[in-house]
């Protein structure tokens, strides 16, 4: 075993995930297609501490709570499994987005973690097999170990990872509108979605036929008909969500005031198309040309950042170390 | 035959209707419930004019366009059938909220036109014969015809019709924010959205157990129950219309904003619920003894009207006939 660092940017869907077909091994009722962004990226450095009783986490300089730490190391044991081994491990990691705030740092959190832990405890893994590992943490995990666009076939255990797939260039211009905690968590909203909402089965099912017309779209680089579908898509998982019972709504006046000035922004010629995860954020997808100016256009809702397409994730050197939280000495996890 | 006119109310659904199992007669997906208003009401006079070779509509003091008078004329056809006459009308109606702005006058309108027209061909028909009648011009107008909170079984020809049923008493908010003229018809965006969203089936099933609870809960007197189904079946019909290809949103941001108000009156104990149909406009259910208070309150997002349950339609005396439109002489329709 060895140190590792690894780093992975979090990725946003065109074809949204919303809903598994299986709880214990993350699978998505149907498949996804993803943006892997240049931006807000996770830095995790697994180290081994083979005398601990207990795996450790630092999250952004400070001791994560019990919750958090039991599940990377759940995770963790499907490495160890994989290894066949038992050893305990210090992960130190480190987000360039705040938690929670709507740009899910789980997607980058596990594929950096599954990245980093596969290459301590010397595992072999190819893409494919790192996908699905990061999958078990995060379901959109095993997507942002796949660069750029990406697509994450639903299949069963064997099957369900995620490949990048060829699509045009193109920037995303992320509005954060609100970096509060939101009320419910996208895993719970997901979980009472499938128990509570009529639409569910419709849903699915669609679901794979956009992601067909998807993929397709984006082999013949046409930027308009993936716009089409991302926004529809996006559209329609949030009428899904809000059709739960009791009713959710992630998307806030602000959001909708976002996806009226992209539509009148395409009357006035850019072609700009909305998505929105499960909070009120706004990603609006853009040719490269067009994103100044909409960026700047739209800065009046938020925060606004011109992303690209960004790498899969990848092990780092020991210089990128995520350097231990104060107060704690490496191994130990020892706190004030 | 003789000259009548005849009064009619909205009526805002609780239990939306969205989506036609029968579109030549009407005959909704599923049943659905509504308060039948005592505010903004349709008052038409209908005069026989055996001589002409058409019927006329005077529309607000204008002469209709060939659009909307062919509508009343396909209308009228049923009334004649009925009564086995062939004689053509001059119909004179005044609607007092905005045709078009997303208080639907058609439902007043149709309510209004059947209980004048009926009378007017002499024909006797009881409150279900007339709220059949008014179904054929207009689908929710059929709910016009009965008082106060009324449902609407889906039923066939023979047995859709709408009559009222017992409810606690209630006052509803009328928040108006776009007087505009919506760019999606109602009657456009329920045939796209039978057509192109894979939500439509799960809608209409799960629109069925709602009514059965509404119609349960409005009889127990449980307003917080009839408050939560009418909130969360409106966040459901929007989020159904949201899926359709291409997304229609009636909604705007400052609608979205005012269903946050209304939840947040809630948390301060409130007891308010909203609604809307196919436009911006939301309409809050409350309590009598909350409803001025919360009407304060929701006054910054547009214009604020407080109304309680209405009578059915019914049949005025010839001194509230609706006088004839400038430039024009009753019976002829000429116009300069």
């Amino acid at each position: 075993m060895r140190t590792t660092t690894a780093r992975a940017y979090p990725n946003i869907a065109l074809v949204k995930y919303w809903g598994k077909a299986d709880e214990e091994l993350i699978l998505p009722a149907a498949g996804s297609l993803s943006l892997t962004l240049d931006h807000f990226e996770t830095t995790t450095t697994v180290v081994p501490a083979p005398e601990a009783a207990t795996d450790v986490l630092e999250l952004d300089g400070s001791l994560a709570d019990p919750g958090q730490t039991n599940r990377i190391s759940v995770f963790l044991d499907h490495v160890r499994e994989l290894a066949g081994r038992e050893d305990r491990v210090l992960v130190r990691s480190r987000n360039s987005v705040p938690t929670g705030a709507g740009l899910a740092s789980s997607a980058s959190g596990f594929a950096a973690l599954a990245t980093a832990a596969a290459a301590a405890f010397d595992l072999d893994l190819d893409a494919r097999e790192l996908s699905r590992l990061a999958r078990r943490g995060s379901g959109s995990a095993c997507r942002s170990i796949a660069a750029g666009m990406a697509v994450w076939h639903a299949g069963d255990d064997e099957s369900s990872f995620a490949e990048s797939v060829d699509a045009p260039d193109m920037r995303m211009i992320i509005v954060t509108v609100n970096r509060a905690r939101k009320a419910v968590s996208s895993r719970e909203a997901m979980r009472l979605t499938a128990e509570t909402s009529p639409f569910y089965s419709g849903w699915v099912s669609s679901t794979e036929d956009y992601l067909e017309q998807m993929v397709a779209a984006c082999s013949a680089e046409d930027f308009t008909r993936i716009g089409e579908i991302t926004e529809s898509h996006a559209l329609r998982m949030h009428g899904l969500i809000q059709s739960t019972v009791p009713p959710i709504r992630f998307l806030n006046p602000t959001s909708h005031a976002i996806f009226d000035a992209v539509a009148e922004a395409r009357e006035h010629g850019i072609k700009a198309y909305s998505t929105a995860d499960a909070g009120p954020n706004v990603a609006v997808i853009v040719r490269p040309s067009d994103a100044e100016a909409l960026a700047e256009r739209l800065s009046g809702f938020g925060d606004v950042r011109v992303v690209g397409p960004g790498p899969g994730a990848h092990l780092l050197t020991a210089a990128d170390e995520v350097p231990p939280a104060a107060g704690t000495s490496a191994g130990e996890g020892s706190h004030a």
